[in-house]
């Protein structure tokens, strides 16, 4: 946080979709060029009127631009990023890379890290009653299955390829890891028996970005 | 469909997600290049163990490219053909653009198409009791009201800008228009009074890339 600061980041910095955007700024080696605001989550303050009229997804994160522009969905703002700043490219240099990478993405986010939150915010008591208003616990459950054979499904592909859209770290190892982390404040088990995912595990929390999230959350 | 065909489109043209990815083929210029294999979706091919091996999430469209690679997920589809071929673009030219259209992009996706979606196929008879294995009614019931909701934020934004994304055609717009044809398929009604995102829809119907496609399902 610099009086210079031009990028504006709305979230709550241990929270799993926070997370994914803090780790790209780290990657990119930005993160001290961000102003960051805490949201009061556990209040509903994302879901007021005053958030809302900056993000009407009433989601962190949310990354406001020097323009004014409020940039939601973790994606989308990681897309930004990667484009703002060069290299290291997170979202993939070439038209195949690029493809194969947001495919990666996608499944990661559809397949585990939001399926795990859906078990959690669905089947699970979430975060409390208050917050938790429309839940639907037949959808959570079916959607730990979802996250429970993604796991296995990404084990097998992490057999021949050290990241998940290849040989190279991407934003879709960020969503995936973001996915881990959700899973740690649920009873899901990671296999032991699925070695290839567990190894992928350990050289993303290897990575100096992480360990600065890490680091900055006291942890 | 010509014998120097390098890119192996499977799908189904008239469903909506493929209608994506065929736009965006007419947009670029490019429909000629690719030889379309058509997928028995009604009987349950996506779901076999053939096409799975292609493509894990058993969905439509896939896009197999020279190399062997399959894209699946309209999203990637489209990220690689725009980085593919040059002009026009359909996610940006530049940092903010990318962010803003991409955005757009997923809140069409999640909120309007993917959400018609889940009604139709949750709480409605769908593609019927063969294929509609894992029904869940309230969940469709409540993705309704999503889609209900996101067009009016559509309409409201449409109000002072001519694109989903602003000034200019994007994959956003694409995306949403899947949406309104998905629309089409169910009981939903856009309300007249909503004129801007009616005028919008207009200005969809009436670009090159989306009458070339209708004109190729024989409408």
């Amino acid at each position: 946080m610099t009086p210079s600061s031009r990028l504006v980041l709305h979230d709550l910095a241990a929270f799993p979709n926070p997370a994914r955007v803090r780790i790209a700024l780290y990657e990119k080696g930005i993160f001290d060029q961000v102003q960051c605001v805490e949201v009061d989550v556990m209040n509903g303050e994302h879901r007021g009127e005053a958030f809302r009229a900056m993000n009407p997804d009433a989601s962190v994160p949310c990354l406001v631009l020097e323009d004014g522009t409020a940039l939601s969905q973790c994606t989308a703002i990681i897309e930004y990023l990667d484009a703002h700043t060069a290299a290291p490219s997170l979202t993939g240099i070439n038209a195949t890379e690029r493809g194969v990478i947001s495919m990666m993405n996608r499944r990661a986010e559809a397949n585990l890290l939001d399926a795990v939150g859906a078990y959690f915010h669905h089947a699970t008591a979430g975060l409390g009653p208050v917050l938790e208003q429309h839940q639907n616990r037949d959808w959570g459950l079916r959607q730990r299955e979802v996250a429970v054979a993604t796991l296995s499904q990404f084990n097998e592909l992490l057999a021949t390829q050290d990241w998940l859209a290849g040989e190279r770290f991407s934003v879709a190892d960020i969503t995936a890891f973001a996915g881990m982390c959700f899973i740690g404040f649920t009873d899901i088990e990671v296999p032991e028996t699925l070695t290839h995912l567990h190894a992928w595990h350990a050289r993303v929390l290897a990575r100096e970005s992480v360990k600065a999230w890490q680091e900055s959350l006291g942890q």
